[in-house]
C-alpha cells in the first residue's frame, strides 16, 4: 500500500508529518473477489490483473502469496516501477511506459476508471478488472487472505494452506502487533516530524523486535510449525531493514544481520523458494530513496550494504517445522516474472 | 575543522555541493606557535586557550594528543556545544553561553579580533592567545604536531612520542592517504551533490578501508609498534563510523562494527587511556544530524546505535606492540573534563 505522498500535499510530495506522528491512511478499497461474487466479482481465471512493485513492501506480500499458492497462471501480473512520479505508480518498466494488458500509464488511470473522483493515494497492490480496466480493490490486508480462500479452487498442487482456520485467531493477533509496531512501525520512525514522536515509535519498534527474537528463538515460524501469512507480513519488512529502513527511516539500534535469532528466521524465509525470489534490492533501494525526497533531498541511493549475507546458512532447521505442511514448494518462478540478476542477493 | 556552512552559501545552511564533488576548503590560519616563537606566538604555559568541540572530527585528535602528552596544565580548553548557528559554533554549554576566559559568545569573535573580515569558515580547533583575545591558528593538522614537537618541554613525565623522526615520512604518507580517502571521504560521500560523485567516493573510502584491514592485520598500529600520530587521526573518524557515517553520510557498505579487524583496532585505541575519554557519541549524533540540515532536514537524532560494544575485549594485545614505548599512559581526565555519564560507551 506505499502511495503516492501518503501525507499533506500530494504536489509537493511530502512524507514527514510536520511537528508530529506519522498516521497512515488506512482506508482502501473494500471490494473484495470471491468464490460466490459477492460484490459483483467472482473469482475466475484470466479474468483479473495483479499490478503490485517489487519495491513496496506492502505488494511483495502479494507477489509471494501469489507464488507460494501457484496463482500464476490464473491472475497476471503488471509491476510498476520502483519511482513512482507525483501523481502515481507509473508503468515505466514496460515497453512505451504502458502496461501491456490494461494499456494504461498511470496505475491511477484504473482507479478513476472506478471512481472518477478517487480521492485517496494510489496504492500498490492492487487489483483491475482486466475487461473494464476499473481497480476492484487496494486492500492490501485482505487481497492476501482472498488468495488463500477464496481462490482455493485455483491454487497449485502441493500448494501451503497460509491461513489454516484452527489458527486464524492467532495468526490475526501476531499479525496485528507486527502492523502496528514492525510493518508501519519502520515508517512512523522515518516519516516522524518530531523528536519525540520518533522516539516513541523507535522503542515500540524495537520492543517489538525484542519479542519477535524471544517467541522465534524456540520456533521456526510466527504461529505453528508451517509458514503462514503472518511470516509472509513479517518477511517483507525484514528484507527492507538493512538496505532502507535502518538508514533511511533510522531505525538504528541495530542491524537486522546483527539481531541473530531474527537474522537467522528472515534467512530461513528468504532460501525458502518464493520468498527471495521475489525480493529485488535495487528497485526496494531506489524507491525509498529517491521517492521520499523531503527525507533524502539528494536522492542518492547507498551502495551499500552487502546483501550476499542473506544466503548463508541459517540453522533454523534444528527447530523442526515443516515449512510447507503436508503440501511442498513452488516450482521456480516463470522466465517473464524474475528478478534480474544482480538484483537479488546473488 | 568542521566548519559552519563550508559550501555554498552560509546563510542557507548548506553543505551538499549541488550537481558534484564536495571540495573541502584547506585554506587556514598558518600561524604556528613555537618553542622559538618565530611566528610571534613562542610556546608559553597558560597564555593559549585551545577551542575544540568534542564532536568535530578534527578537533577530537587535538583533544587526545592534548591528554596523551599532558598539556592540560598548560593549554586550558574551551568547548563549544555540538549544534553551531548560521554563524559560527557558539559557547552554548557554558553558563550564560560565554565562554569563562575569553567571554565570548562565538568562536568568530576570536577570529575577527585578528582579522576582522576573515573570509573563510570558522573552525574547530583553534588555538586562541588568551590576552589578545586573537586566534593564533586553526591549522588542524599543524596543530597536533607542533604539540607533539614544539611544546616538549611541557609533556607529562611518560608522554609518548606519537611523531618520531625516524617514522615522519611513514607516518605523512600514511595520515595523507588516510586523509583523503576516510577523513575526508566520508564527507565526500555524505555531501556529494551527485550519484556518480558519491559512487567514487564510496569506493575510494571503501578500498582503503580494506586497504587498511589489511595492513592493521598484521601489526596493532598503523606505524611502528607504538601509537602515534596516524593512529589519532584514524580513530577520530572510525569512533564517528557507526553512529554517523554509516547512515548520515550513506558510508554503509558495512559497518565499523562487521569489519572485525578495524573493529578491534578501533576498540583497543578507544580502550586506551586517551582516546576513549575524550569521545562524547551525544555530541557527535547532534551535531551531524542537526547542523546538516539539506542532508536531513527533520534534523531528528536517531536512538541508535548501541554503544556498549566499544567496551568489549579486542584481543589486539596479541599482536605484541607497545601502546605507549618507553613512556607511560595518561592519569584520567581533569575533573572539569570528563565527558558526562551516557555520553560514551557506559
Amino acid at each position: 500500500m506505499n502511495q503516492v505522498a501518503p501525507t499533506g500535499d500530494q504536489d509537493s510530495g511530502s512524507y514527514v508529518e510536520p511537528g508530529g506522528e506519522f498516521t497512515r491512511d488506512t482506508r482502501y478499497i473494500t471490494t473484495r473477489i470471491t468464490a460466490d461474487g459477492r460484490d459483483g466479482y467472482p473469482v475466475e481465471p484470466g479474468r483479473y490483473r495483479l499490478i503490485a512493485a517489487r519495491a513496496c513492501p506492502w505488494a511483495n506480500r502479494t507477489l509471494i502469496v501469489r507464488r507460494l499458492l501457484g496463482l500464476e497462471s490464473v491472475l497476471s501480473l503488471g509491476l510498476c516501477g520502483p519511482v513512482h512520479d507525483k501523481r502515481s505508480w507509473t508503468f515505466d518498466l514496460d515497453p512505451g511506459g504502458v502496461d501491456p494488458v490494461l494499456r494504461i500509464p498511470r496505475l491511477q488511470d484504473a482507479y478513476f476508471a472506478r471512481f472518477p473522483d478517487y480521492p485517496r493515494g494510489i496504492t500498490v497492490p492492487a487489483i483491475v478488472d482486466v475487461p473494464t480496466g476499473e481497480v476492484v480493490t487496494n486492500d492490501f490486508n485482505q487481497i492476501t487472505l482472498d488468495f488463500s480462500t477464496e481462490w482455493r479452487q485455483f491454487h497449485r498442487d502441493g500448494a501451503p494452506d497460509l491461513y489454516p482456520e484452527a489458527r486464524r485467531g492467532e495468526i490475526d493477533e501476531v499479525a496485528d502487533l507486527v502492523f502496528r509496531d514492525v510493518n508501519n512501525g519502520v515508517y512512523r520512525c522515518g516519516f516522524a516530524g518530531s523528536q519525540e514522536a520518533y522516539d516513541k515509535a523507535y522503542d515500540r519498534l524495537f520492543s517489538r523486535i525484542d519479542w519477535l527474537t524471544e517467541r522465534l528463538s524456540r520456533q521456526r515460524y510466527l504461529v505453528g510449525d508451517t509458514i503462514t501469512e503472518a511470516d509472509v507480513r513479517l518477511f517483507t519488512t525484514l528484507t527492507r531493514f538493512d538496505p532502507v529502513y535502518h538508514g533511511h527511516f533510522k531505525c538504528n539500534r541495530s542491524k537486522l544481520s546483527e539481531i541473530p535469532v531474527l537474522w537467522a528466521y528472515a534467512r530461513d524465509l528468504f532460501q525458502t523458494p518464493g520468498f527471495g525470489d521475489t525480493v529485488d534490492f535495487v528497485q526496494i533501494k531506489q524507491h525509498y530513496y529517491i521517492v521520499h525526497s523531503d527525507v533524502n533531498p539528494t536522492r542518492i541511493v547507498p551502495k551499500g550494504p552487502e546483501l550476499s549475507n542473506w544466503l548463508t546458512p541459517h540453522g533454523r532447521e534444528e527447530l523442526g517445522g515443516r515449512p510447507f505442511g503436508d503440501g511442498t514448494p513452488p516450482p521456480p518462478p516463470q522466465p517473464g516474472e524474475l528478478v534480474p540478476p544482480g538484483h537479488g542477493a546473488d
